[in-house]
């Protein structure tokens, strides 16, 4: 077991139950306050602990690398050093807060210098993404669509039980938590039109989802098996792929979703790594047929991470809308990874591969209002008596998840998002 | 008129008249030679002029910039500075190389300094590639297509001449020339076949294409009307996209192309800069039906650039295999990228947006095998006796391209890749 895990372990600092950062988590994240320009640092309860001033005070001497690392505007850089160094610093943070060690909590002083409460710090985006894909992994969720838009009979599209479908987003517009997104202009078509019109869309949805960050690259022309790809992701995110349904309908065929997608995608600022959820490993669904042999693995690939999205009107209070699980893939991240090199296409370090839409086998557990609503023929009421068939200006979208096993939760935080009105 | 375009100007480099790289030219690129480490570099005949050696002495002291940023493996510091300093730049080194001006001509020792023979040294990727998006814009290609994969009456899509449509692609694999490719990998499925199978493609084909590269940011929200586009665009490469062409049958529906293109883009080294091809700027084909009005322009925003695309087996001699015309796209950048801001998509410094294959109305103008051979019905013949349907281990494939007028020819120098076996 890796050591950090140990659900025995205690903090000195005090750390609610219900906290989604307990000492087994420890997930990265950037961070900056007005006195404090952007670093590394890491969640523990109600805290950021500063890895940069950390660094400078030599506290982890005994890892090898360049303490600057953690003084950077992005993680890539750390997460570039690899597995070993990950997990070593990991391991060291660990330490640091544990409740039998006082290098820290000896020292009031040091304290206030390293410990900022969460509160009083701004979140930024936590890696600069180099290149990013969307996956449309959950067959409950691609069962669903192709019943809605194509043919319930034949709802799954031949290739899509053979292959791990995916096509490639548009990386700059990727925004952490927190930054409002303004609903989006574009062409769109009527069934009876005759010529497509230009505005804001009318069916702003979300997309429940889970991205992996690389953190080791590939050179042009290698291959990762599905058995190699955990040595090459660092953790994960919550994201939330902003769609507008009517864009996308318009102007998918041929080339696939494009400006219904590229005006913002929304990630949580943890980073949860693949060494913290290792204990939520679990089988995933049965794959029939066999997948071929690139995607072949052995052992769980699967995570058993509890998701839910709430909807919060302007004025109103949360109304939790879907529960998920991210156990439900059909296709696991580490066949995703193994899809998207298969052809010799090159890893990057801040890459970032999303789920798609993460649905399961209940209404109550389908990852977008597209789903949830089935096209809009049943909105959801609302706590305030209002309903809703897609996103209003104004709502706030958040998405939460976690992990929890015999009292140990090792959760994600959140990434909430307003809508703006169309500029 | 812009100053370094003047067509009477000469420099005291001697330049062959079939030269792409005349004084009206100046196209920016990033060079190494074994003793100088990579750096911005400006191409003048046979030679490349260093702009970080320039840079050292001062030769840049009256434009506002630090002359560090000549000194790096990317253009995208340089061209983040925006227009005003590209064009002061230009014309500084314009001024230069004058063939009355005796800052560099009069000093032999500097001479050695600055200019380094274009054969002497290794041309690298000319930008860190933030964002790539490959358009669909030539009617010609679109209706070739449409007519071999669907319907030969409707071969044209309803959303295609109303969206300049495009896809995100992969901007990790996009290599510069000379960069070998290898034979990709990948699921195809026979049209009688059961299951798909898992091997090296068998119809392993290019595309003709140019690409912009973007020097001004955009923040999320914000949009770009065609008017505007010009500020945006720092220059042109050519771009070749290669493509399997068995893999996309089978993968692309509904995501769109995925790893049948993310194996390697191949791009030509110099960026010729949209002021140098000023004078090229000519009228595109009739947009009917006329646009939405925000992709409405006044005044010409196609380029009139002669592209050929030259085939050169293992052992044999390069065959002319197409000639055709950045001119003929239907959808110009300046709309392109209008399209692609205009949900509020940021554009970020370094991003490429390729056009999609330049296809003209005869058959010797199809910009990819595809076209040329008709699915593989028409085979090429080549001179050293074989015949090529799609593209073979060995080949490599070259793109060439120029504008010219009145004896002033600016010409794009090549790109040219090696295909090399499966892994």
């Amino acid at each position: 077991m890796i050591k950090a895990n140990d659900p025995t372990l205690h903090s000195w600092i005090e750390i609610d139950t219900h906290s989604d950062f307990p000492i087994q988590n420890l997930p990265f994240g950037i961070f900056t306050t007005p006195d404090r320009d952007p670093r590394v640092g890491v969640a523990i309860g109600k805290y950021i602990l500063d890895l940069c001033e950390l660094g400078r005070r030599d506290f982890f001497e005994l890892i090898d690398l360049d303490p600057t690392v953690f003084h950077k505007p992005s993680l890539n850089d750390f997460i570039a050093l690899g597995r070993p160094v990950w997990r070593a610093v990991r391991n060291r943070v660990s330490e640091l807060l544990r409740n039998d060690n006082e290098e820290i909590s000896g020292n009031s002083e040091l304290i206030r210098a390293v410990l900022v409460l969460q509160s009083e710090a701004e979140m930024l985006l936590p890696v600069k993404v180099g290149n990013y894909t969307d996956f449309y992994s959950s067959i409950e969720h691609a069962t669903n669509v192709g019943t809605m838009f194509r043919d319930p009979k034949n709802a799954l599209l031949p290739n899509w039980k053979h292959i791990p479908i995916g096509y490639h987003g548009r990386a700059s517009s990727i925004v952490v938590s927190g930054t409002p997104i303004h609903r989006p202009k574009g062409q769109t078509k009527a069934p009876d039109a005759e010529a497509p019109t230009f505005g804001p869309t009318k069916l702003l949805d979300f997309e429940l989802e889970v991205a992996f960050i690389t953190g080791k690259e590939t050179k042009l022309g290698e291959s990762i098996t599905p058995n190699e790809a955990s040595d090459y992701i660092f953790g994960l995110v919550l994201f939330n792929d902003w769609s507008a349904r009517d864009m996308q309908t318009w102007e998918y065929v041929p080339l696939g979703p494009f400006l219904a997608k590229s005006f913002g995608s929304s990630i949580s600022p943890w980073v949860v790594t693949l060494d913290a959820l290792e204990p939520f490993r679990v089988k995933g669904p049965e794959q029939d047929p066999k997948p071929l042999p690139y995607l072949e693995f052995t052992g769980n690939h699967n995570y058993d991470i509890n998701l839910e999205v709430l909807l919060q009107p302007d004025s109103g209070s949360e109304n939790s809308i879907c529960r998920s699980n991210y156990k439900y893939m059909y296709w696991n991240m580490s066949q995703q990874l193994a899809h998207q090199s298969s052809n010799g296409c090159n890893i990057q370090v801040g890459d970032m591969y999303a789920s798609g839409t993460i649905s399961g086998a209940d209404k109550g557990s389908y990852g977008s209002m597209l789903e949830l609503t089935w096209r809009g023929t049943n909105p959801i009421q609302l706590s305030d008596g209002s309903e809703r068939k897609f996103i209003n200006d104004g709502d706030t979208v958040i998405m939460r998840g976690y992990s929890e096993h015999h009292g140990i939760r090792i959760g994600f935080g959140e990434v909430n998002t307003t809508v703006l009105p169309a500029v």
